[in-house]
């Protein structure tokens, strides 16, 4: 259960991705024209630092001035969610910690992992975020996601939900993730604050007709996952499955051609921001793929494109 | 370089269930109409006893049972793609040889694998392909999937299609699908009679832009995958993406929600079978699943909600 | 809990190899010799079929064969453990009640898995073994390795000895054994008829001290096995571990650098049996690795070396 | 091919546990403490910050603490060997550059992961290296285990060896260790200037056999270890294998039932660390297993035992 110091937050909160200039450097101007570029596309709130921020290529000192520099500019605009996965219990309770002194909104925390092989058992992922939780009074999303090679069962995530006291938020990108959503719903009841879609609202739709109150999606069309999700929270349905429909091929190619890469590009080229590079030893995508995500990003007119000109 | 006694099929090759009955028990009567209706419905050739088969839950009898009444019930309409995956090199090779002599035009081998951990090296894996070649006349597919736990690199590939006789067909279903294909396509050459895609049709239309000139899809709706796959060989590339952009919320939630479920739904609905019984420890989905399958499915008017009634 | 019919299978139960001749053919008269042998050298029990036996190189109707041939030979000398796991919950029933009919003492089981990513949720492979149990009258022995990758947790091990009718042995080969085994008697008290060792031997001093009553190794070296198991439920724990310190080199050259031919190797090279052919594509070990293993195994003078000569 | 500027290393090059106090904080001083007894029990050289050294649970600051603090205690008394690994190629050339400066003598590096899913083509992981090469003048030794979920062919390990001028030593310690090291040398010749044996040690004598020259071991008894590498270097293999077989009990119930926490549970024992804390979520082993261990190695008089009273 969550203190209920705050509404449950709704609706779409794309992750940010981490902005670097053509030599992989950092570049914090592009990161504020991106957050604000994202805010102006109808983010509801923003996510930062997660893995399709590229998180797991930069140095700590790189975590931390992105989180200060966005924190810094949204200034409260919108509600941000800071990604602090850390193996150790301590750190990621440090920088939750942090994050929350910074002006986040809320945490996003995978169970630890490490590698192929390093994984602790459900006790100590149980006691992992209750430390967390210890840490700060903002409340914690867990991210329930292939990247942790952590099942982690319905039964057990609705149990930390009603015993961990900032425990409230699920992001469920698992395989059948809807029937997920469903039975967690189900099982956890007043204590799941936020039921949420992930992995680039691939299935978003199902997701929503399952319960999920929120969507973390890929940075680069909020506007086109608003007009999904609004119809949807105001009784429309079949205005959402249609809008749903004439996205599909926009986030299908995005889950599945390009990943991480899609709002960078998308972003680049609607003079959002400078570059798209990614750092190695991620390699850009082969220009026939770059050309098909705009072809396809083109015929719906999303504001990434025209923003920046 | 496969011999060039066949012409190189094309098109669309979707997989057959296998159809129970409501205990459980091998319904062969059912599966001659589910193979009717694929034909019926536009198949330009059919796959059986794949994982999308249920393959892991028959006996080898069973398997057999299946193939001999497919094969004879099909009686060259279509050819057919025998699935003939086994660990052990002689097995695997046997069923083949087994398969050619009942009329399968072509088998479909995934590389050896049993479990998480059981796996082989590059070299015994080419000389698996070889073995299994060197028993039978006809060509061979790859199935390359992440099922089989082993990654397959595009040089690979391509040294087995040059140096093996038969191999020449790749069903591609990794992440990054067509940047696949299109590396596989410019290493192997002519000794690449069939760059395939698979998994659903979820990158069909990727795929083909990549160059894949055959789909292996679910069998619940192989007039949708034709009205993509003929105007796109047509040269019709918008007429293709739009009916792609049409069948993208079916086979999404085929994909996500249903898997192989989808399509025995589907026949169930539409009167192809009398059972969408799967085998347990398979888990029937959700009802509301079910439902939500069927609205997206009626909304595209396939034939099979129509061919049973 | 299982029904009281007998009394708790105890001691050293090692895996049978299937013996093949040189062209990978079965060998039945080899196998008959190879079990004989494993009697001879003072096996309390044998088990068959198991991964370890190569069961995923044979064809349905060989593992009968072997199965009936092994049962019919052994006529009751000693108790006979048959590996009956399936993905499909009905047919690895039929395979158990098969084997009971045969005169199996016990089956043994992993939950269902189909190569790395087919699995299932707990409530199914509970509902699995409840299928199977309910089909016998003989007890499970449910194995917990890696290969399944399938984590089963304490807890969930416990639940299904209590509620199970026949899940009573568990054959422990995951990763810190030992700390597994002591928390699972302590988590299923009398319901847990036998909590066991596996893999080789490898951790089997520590898996004794924490209460295993039962071992199922390789089947190349019983009697040094009894050496270390016969002394320590005597309480002769200082006789045990200097017996375990004198085999650890060979079980350890078994378990890291031969695998399932180690005790091939041994049985060809002690006139037990006349080949060590493992199924393609499978691979022999090194002459040198051969070698090895010789030299480690001759200087501890086991009866496989003297047996046929 | 690495410049010959220096002379093979060669030996026992044990991993240094990073030493925390009771709370979890770093202990700089049992830090040293730790150093010099590994000297002083006769490391021939030493390794920092491996995996075996928690380098997981450490922020970015205090690795560079870890890193700065061991080099300048050690002083060129024995070389040192920092591992570098980062899934960022400039970040690991970085922190490569740096460790060169403070005083390295070698880096450590695996091939780039994150979590179960984030995996890397072959080209990028040469690019990868050849980056980190590019940074340095000190070699790179591969780290080659599960825990980067990272298939690495022997063919490719030693192109890597061939074409990147610092690339010249390997850890081996993927299942059929030996085997693997043998045919790298094979392979690579002159340009594996190290092929070396890993994973506590648990296949040591098989690898000297294949011809490991040097071995990464736990920190707890570099005494041991030497008891079987000198005598197998001087041409002496029954003393090596003796010594081997004296010490295995302790080297596999190290590698089987402590892992990372069997070195600390040494040195505090024997006064050489005031603390044998790991961080949460990493949980201390079970009494009766810290008992067992104390047990066996007190059988070996160990200089760890006696070094701090």
């Amino acid at each position: 259960m969550t203190p209920a110091v705050h509404r449950a937050y709704r609706g779409v909160f794309p992750v940010a991705p981490t902005v670097f200039d053509d030599r992989g450097e950092l570049d914090l101007d592009g990161q504020r024209r991106c957050i604000d570029f994202m805010i102006d596309a109808g983010s509801n709130g923003i996510c930062i630092l997660a893995n399709f921020s590229e998180q797991f290529v930069l140095t700590d000192a790189e975590r931390d001035q992105v989180m200060q520099a966005v924190l810094a500019h949204v200034a409260g605009r919108v509600p941000v969610i800071v990604t602090t996965t850390h193996f150790s219990s301590s750190i990621c309770a440090a920088r939750s910690r942090q994050a929350q002194q910074a002006g986040a909104a809320m945490v996003m925390v995978m169970p630890p992992y490490h590698g192929a092989t390093f994984r602790v058992s459900e006790k100590a992922i149980f006691d992992f975020y209750r430390i967390v939780s210890d840490a700060i009074d903002i409340p914690i999303m867990i991210q329930d996601a292939p990247v942790a090679g952590t099942p982690l069962s319905v039964d057990f995530l609705a149990r930390m939900a009603r015993d961990i006291p900032n425990v409230s938020y699920f992001k469920i990108e698992v395989p059948m993730a809807a029937a997920k959503l469903r039975d967690l719903i189900a099982a956890g009841g007043d204590s799941i604050a936020g039921p949420w879609d992930g992995e680039e609202a691939i299935t978003l739709m199902a997701d929503l007709e399952a319960g999920a109150t929120g969507a973390m999606t890929g940075g680069g069309y909020p506007d086109g996952i608003r007009q999904v999700v609004d119809p949807y929270f105001a009784g429309r349905r079949e205005d959402a499955a249609e809008a749903y429909a004439r996205w599909l091929p926009l986030i299908n190619y995005e889950n599945r051609q390009c990943g991480l890469q899609a709002c960078k590009i998308l972003m680049k080229e609607g003079g959002v921001i400078g570059s798209e590079m990614v750092r190695h030893p991620l390699q850009k995508v082969h220009p026939a793929t770059r050309a098909g995500l705009l072809d396809i990003a083109r015929r719906l007119d999303p504001v990434v494109l025209r923003w920046g000109h």
